[in-house]
């Protein structure tokens, strides 16, 4: 089994290899067992896992509604209550099997759930898998704005298991590999380049890519695991990409878009910010947008929605005194951190977006 | 002017050397302030604390009602949202300006703003500042049950400053005294008996016992900051001071007991425990009746309501696999930790302290 070790736990790759998991829960003397699941980790993914791994008999679930608009404190209030009514103690160990909703609010319950108890992630999307995995963020939005409560406080241990990608809808792994071409994007020209041939990219390869992507964020994190520098290059396409998130997750009339299909837009639109204010070469910027559009939904944003989403911006958590700042590609494998943007420039890069 | 170094900051207990605050605030480069006071703070404390420290000028205060009652999740989320709409980024800093619940509200909402911005803590009542000031405990209540929601997390500096206390009501006096014998019943019988004449204490020695408490407490933490073992000895008379807090909290027949009041039950009645289960002596166990109740109101508890107080120890964060462990006094000075009770010596210490 491949392991990846962060600073105080390891990121475990199993394969049939399991027998890992019953050491792991037992290290400690847990006075009960949780499981956080969703609606759809419920039906899809919670069989397997109790059937895959050997697990304790005092383990209870704990059920929460799926999706981005349930990432919230409410929810929270819920699952503490739960949590509560059950008799999870200081010496509870939850285990969060789902997608990023599921392992960034079960972080965020877990690590202040009387002040702290030991957490366990399973990411069962492939975007969970290679993104919230690693770097110990928890969290859950504020209103409509991502993110905007939460800690860094690592889980006791990461378990990614292909096996529940088997049940996957193709839009949401399609949302997971934006983040590894980003990943392709910010620190490996040559990963990008084998990645953006979305056809040629073979199902039992993806355990592989998976590992290969997780490695890169975590050796990204290790460095700057407060976000004070570098950790902010994972942060390319997000900016306008949770603006952009944001928006159509507020607004009625608009269909909500995948975490992967808004980060999409927005590394599109920072290729063309990257281009203008850090010399990206043009053929780079084109191949870009090329082959984003190529895997991801083309969205319609009109004038009226470009300065909803710019107005947005200000909740950016890497704002400082009000500058909304940029990370760019100076080429790609090269990402700056920290540039400022004219306001002209961030109007152009709609422009090209919508110019398919 | 007197400090206390804890392990990565400061509490500061100014005289009329003030300077030290402006250096404070000017160490790292903050992108804007906030003052986060409740009712109370803001008629009686908010006008000494601007024309005594020298604050920038983009300053904002955040008003949150008054109140154990207020010490909840819903009061973070208008924090939050009025931080957010405010302006405020990761580089913003926020002084909490109040009791217990300002300063452990506050201090969870800012560890938890965009995963976290820097705090300073200036508690404005006795029992803020021997108590809360100390151990970066945060946290809001669930529901009535007490601080189960929070994080362990410490401020960039404690400014304790007796100044404050001139507007404290006498109730609130004596609640945070309850705290101040606690000290000495755990860690020094001199401080104890010293305290124990509760008449004989005069208004300008107070700055020395406030110092003095604050360094048993601090000491306590140091050793074990996330509260493993020693520092589950600052919990006497918690236990069963928590539950009848709670109690008379969720009950709207009851009058509201203030933490004092509640914990000074608690200790009465651990003191009782002791002697039955820790050998603690008879006369140190009536004296420690005796003194409480010459400062505290006696408080009638009946049959129904100790069947009900006995059911909230369930939810002491101290518990494990559903035992209820107390702190108790082998002597004064004494404790010892983790002691499991038999029911009927628990209903015993409901009559100890119902036969005034």
């Amino acid at each position: 089994m491949k392991t990846i070790k962060a600073k105080d736990h390891f990121l475990y790759f199993p394969e049939s290899d399991l027998g890992f998991f019953d050491a792991l829960i037992k290290a400690k003397e847990y006075s009960s067992y949780f499981v956080l699941v969703d609606e759809n980790t419920e039906n899809h993914c919670l069989s397997s896992f109790l059937s895959r791994y050997s697990l304790p008999q005092n383990l209870e679930v704990i059920c929460i509604e799926a999706g981005e608009e349930n990432k919230h404190l409410s929810t929270c209030e819920g699952v503490w209550e739960a949590l509560s009514e059950l008799g999870a103690d200081r010496h509870s160990l939850l285990i969060n099997l789902g997608g990023g909703v599921v392992t960034d609010l079960g972080g965020f319950v877990a690590s202040t759930f009387k002040r702290g108890i030991d957490f366990i992630n399973i990411p069962t999307t492939l975007l969970a898998m290679v993104d919230a995995s690693v770097g110990g963020k928890t969290g859950v939005d504020l209103g409509v704005l991502k993110n905007q409560i939460g800690v860094i406080n690592n889980p006791q241990a990461v378990i990614i298991d292909p096996v529940f990608l088997s049940t996957l809808p193709a839009n949401e792994y399609r949302s997971g590999y934006a983040e590894m071409l980003k990943h392709g994007l910010i620190q490996d020209p040559a990963y990008w380049e084998k990645l953006a041939d979305f056809q040629q990219i073979h199902t039992h390869e993806l355990g592989d890519y998976i590992y290969y992507s997780v490695s890169i964020k975590q050796k990204v994190v290790d460095q700057d695991p407060l976000e004070h520098s570098l950790r902010k290059i994972l942060n390319y396409g997000h900016t306008l990409g949770h603006a952009i998130e944001s928006y159509f997750l507020a607004n009625e009339n608009k269909t909500t878009l995948l975490h992967g299909e808004a980060i999409a837009i927005g590394m599109i639109m920072e290729a063309y910010l990257s281009q203008q204010l850090l010399g990206l070469s043009e053929e780079d910027c084109l191949h870009i947008k090329k082959v984003f559009n190529a895997i991801y939904p083309l969205v319609n944003i009109s004038k009226e929605d470009e300065q909803a989403i710019l107005d947005l911006l200000i909740f950016d958590k890497k704002n400082k005194q009000g500058k909304v700042r940029f990370v760019l590609l100076k080429q790609i494998g090269e990402p700056i951190w920290d540039i400022e943007v004219p306001q002209e420039t961030l109007h152009q890069s709609f422009a090209f977006y919508n110019n398919h």
